[in-house]
């Protein structure tokens, strides 16, 4: 089998990302396989992350493979002084491929380079989480019916928030339009701008969240304001309840409009949206499943081919 | 396959509990299986209860199910201010089945409330754990050939066992005598003492702990007098070894008296108990194992004919 | 099937250490089998142990069994108060053999005589750890070609490092002549030396560590000057960059010479070494995998006959 590392959402082309989705359609159809039979699968993270991690872990399950791995370096032994390179050597000798979570930025990177089993990057400090940007990627796939000329709509803290960033240099390819809703404090980074500019993305930005502002929405993408990006705990209070999607807002929403969210959500989702036919985020979590499982396959070498003649699915 | 929750005992009727127990005979014969290949379950344990955990994940393993989890909240990064209906959205996009503990008292009724897939209470504050009543009530049955008309000695702390609450209530179908021992100050609450009546069930207390009190018994169920109940502590210093079981307090047992205890027992039981005949609460502990495979089939809509024709078993 | 312990490494003889290493080199050859399948293995952590944990959770998986534990006693509610007996029953009732690591020296051993199923000592204080001990003789083994008549010098830490101590006592059936490089304050302890001349093995001592010493060595087996064993750290700082290996002083090593070390380093191996061919604890960390395969089928009374002729091997 081939290796091929997941650690960045850049490094991926068009053609790269449209057959990630187009395998990920393919286990949303079966997820449970015995493609990875005889696969162990290692997760270390460096610092906890329940959601990525079960999401993960269930991929791999449901792919037949087994898992091992450690849920938070602090209350594991893994450091004792060894180098990360030690580490990733010691778990390459008994995992297929290594599932990473790193408070550094550049960790899997690193890993990946010294590393002779694939590494997937499950989030290096404030950089990269692209099995987060895939998912995104595949639910606005599932619910558009393309990835296409859609107006995107980015809210929240637009400053902190890896996965917006992700999702705009992955979207690069499909000639999106952007607009940006944020408190001036957490707005888009001017390199971001300066990124959109350079591969010809439209964007508008906006201090308003309103009716009116987000009528033209393809898919909403809520951020959460999180309390430990501030130093300044006074400038938190001021602006985290500011941007919070109501049900009330959505009177002038096209009927095809969804609202995504990375999970976990506090309060900028209000309660009463769950229940609208725009509500996504639920379901764009599940989706992680079936990224991963094509993340997995992708990593492991297996083919389109395979999994579409696939004679190992459980029903 | 159908969706059942297991929540609570009491929602069990007579039948419900005999079909439970005979299918949990079925797996103390094979207890190796795969009748849940490609199914994962989910352990979400809020508060750690290592021999529950351990107790379910065998069963899940055993029948060929794939696991994923966490094994404390707190060192988990699961809430993150998230509320508990959106962590059980989240993990039900992932999980066939979520067995769960909390420690909040109704944790499990809410989120059987919320999720699409079945919610396995693994035990809610001070206020049920169903699996382990199953499981001794199984073992009384294994024990006695039968669950009804017996003589059940409850002993220690009657106040704030929820296992002997629990048993009390689920043998109400079987026309069993009761006999409380406890100390005055953890004596069985007065609201279980209504409930026998309104039930039927004939009850009598003791303060004594006596050969003779005990000589009638088919069933003596010792419970751990708990340090962390108590909020005076020389209360606890004063009755923790008041209601021991040693080996001379025997000497009358009748020949099918079986003791039970739910573990871990600190000095309840004396040592020397254990090789006598009577003691019985290590294989009670490995009656967990069937009981909660009983459990998950039964969850998962498995039948007992499914159970009986099994072409699965791992010999 | 017939019940092992693997608690000590001096309890086998020279036939069964043979055995041993033969079924480890079947494992190496085709490591992923379902030899297991339906068998559940515990691993119960006392004390923390990452990568002595992942070896023995890969070994299982990849033999098509399932694994149940816990990974840290502080972090689990295992304990409350409960014996180290009740623990071994209860978990016996559910694993099918159970790996523990404890930080009481004689604990596996004691847990073996009470277990109805095979203990695996994964290491008890700093009195033993036998797998450890195997994989370290199979690594000899696959770079020599042989055990007998080698030189073998131990580096470093000899006073507290129990990998050394193992090593030394279960070579004595090989013929070896063993060289000890150490400074005076961690040198070999006196009871070894007996030990030594009672079995008739040979062996050097030496304070300076120079290619010309090093010169005839077969195998240097290096070791962490582990910072928690000094009460005195001034003591430490001043003996911790003293025997350090750099890749200058690999000029006049013989050919075949490899170099080992239990792992984790910190910095007692200079990282230029890693790219000699001498280099070899990466690949000695790998034949954990295999030789904790041969332990799970040794304990669990898999023959080699078995092993060889095993149609379950997953390509």
């Amino acid at each position: 089998m081939e290796k091929h590392n997941f650690v960045n959402i850049q490094g991926l082309d068009r053609e790269q990302l449209l057959y990630l989705i187009e395998m990920a359609q393919e286990f949303e159809k079966y997820p449970n396989r015995e493609l990875l039979k005889g696969k162990v699968i290692a997760t270390l993270f460096y610092e906890p992350s329940t959601r990525t991690r079960l999401s993960f872990e269930t991929a791999a399950n449901r792919l037949g493979a087994r898992v091992i791995g450690f849920t938070d370096a602090k209350v594991s032994s893994v450091s004792k002084g060894e180098t990360l390179k030690d580490t990733i050597l010691m778990v390459s000798n008994y995992a297929d491929a290594i599932v990473m979570r790193h408070y550094i930025e550049g960790a899997a990177q690193y890993a990946s380079e010294v590393a002779p089993v694939p590494i997937i990057n499950a989030g290096d400090g404030a950089h990269q989480h692209p099995s987060q940007c895939l998912l995104d990627l595949y639910t606005i796939y599932q619910t558009q019916g393309t990835l296409e000329n859609l107006n995107i709509y980015l809210v929240g803290d637009l400053k902190y928030g890896r996965t917006v960033h992700s999702l705009l240099m992955a979207m690069r390819h499909f000639n999106p339009t952007f607009h940006f809703i944020a408190p001036k404090e957490l707005a888009m980074p001017e390199e971001y701008k300066v990124y959109c500019r350079e591969h010809n993305i439209r964007f508008e930005e906006h201090e308003d969240f309103t009716p009116e502002v987000i009528a033209n929405a393809d898919i909403i993408y809520m951020t959460r304001v999180q309390k430990e990006r501030f130093s300044d705990l006074m400038e938190y209070e001021r602006v985290k309840n500011v941007y919070i999607l109501r049900r009330d807002m959505l009177s002038l929403a096209r009927s095809n409009m969804k609202i995504l969210h990375p999970l976990p959500r506090v309060n900028e989702i209000a309660y009463d949206v769950d229940d609208s036919p725009h509500a996504y985020y639920i379901e764009q979590a599940r989706n992680g499943l079936f990224a991963r499982e094509a993340i997995f396959c992708h990593c492991l070498g297996i083919s389109m081919e395979e999994v579409k003649n696939d004679k190992t699915i459980l029903e």
